[in-house]
């Protein structure tokens, strides 16, 4: 169940044109998506680094997982989302371990993928989102 | 001055072996470097994951920058590293625009490379640093 890439590391922001403003002044770096995911709760701006992305999470309502996220932490690093090529597998992998997960089966993400979170208690306090990308 | 890659990812924990075993068992990866970084204050080692890297930092002493971070706010993803072709033309761009620095110029980091810091405040508190990788 190797992951084949680090698909995207995402960061809760407060303001998402100021942060997409910022990463364009200092890294040069545009967002080629921009989408509002009710299913989680935000809008979101994916901008490429190589063959990952960085994804910016603006909430769309301080009662939603990044809204409480902001309101506890503050902006910064909120998960790391790795791309695997069968999320049921990856899953079922996991599952079967006795890995805890926020997602027991596949919901929509962003740009059409398939998602599922694991829960950050069982690798180190980090939130990892595995994708199945859209075909 | 675009970054080429998402370098890595870097995960504060309190103890590297356990971390490992458990990517391992949960991801099937494993790392292919593993350093003691004196300068930094850590025992690192490297997971590859597609073109990019997770890097987890274990601190050789509470009182580092990494063991203050754990002590603050527990095992988590601490930093984002962009892989940069020349880091002073890089250092130097952003210190045009008035970004503050971490690292004026750069230090030694793991594997020979060379590294700068770029302070949290300037992107949406996420502590960011730039590799220019070993040639």
């Amino acid at each position: 169940m190797l992951p084949y890439n680090l698909d995207h590391v995402a960061i809760a922001v407060h303001d998402l044109d100021e942060a997409i403003t910022r990463f364009g002044a200092q890294y040069g770096v545009t967002p080629i998506h921009r989408e509002v995911v009710v299913e989680q709760g935000v809008e979101e701006a994916m901008l490429p680094i190589g063959g990952s992305f960085v994804q910016l999470l603006q909430p769309l309502d301080p009662e939603t997982a990044v809204g409480r996220f902001l309101e506890r932490r503050g902006e910064g690093l909120h998960h790391i989302a790795f791309a695997v090529p069968d999320i049921e597998a990856a899953l079922d992998h996991l599952a079967k371990q006795g890995v805890r997960l926020v997602d027991e089966s596949p919901r929509p993400g962003g740009g059409g993928a398939r998602i599922a979170f694991v829960h950050p208690k069982e690798l180190a306090g980090t939130l990892i989102e595995l994708v199945e990308p859209a075909p």
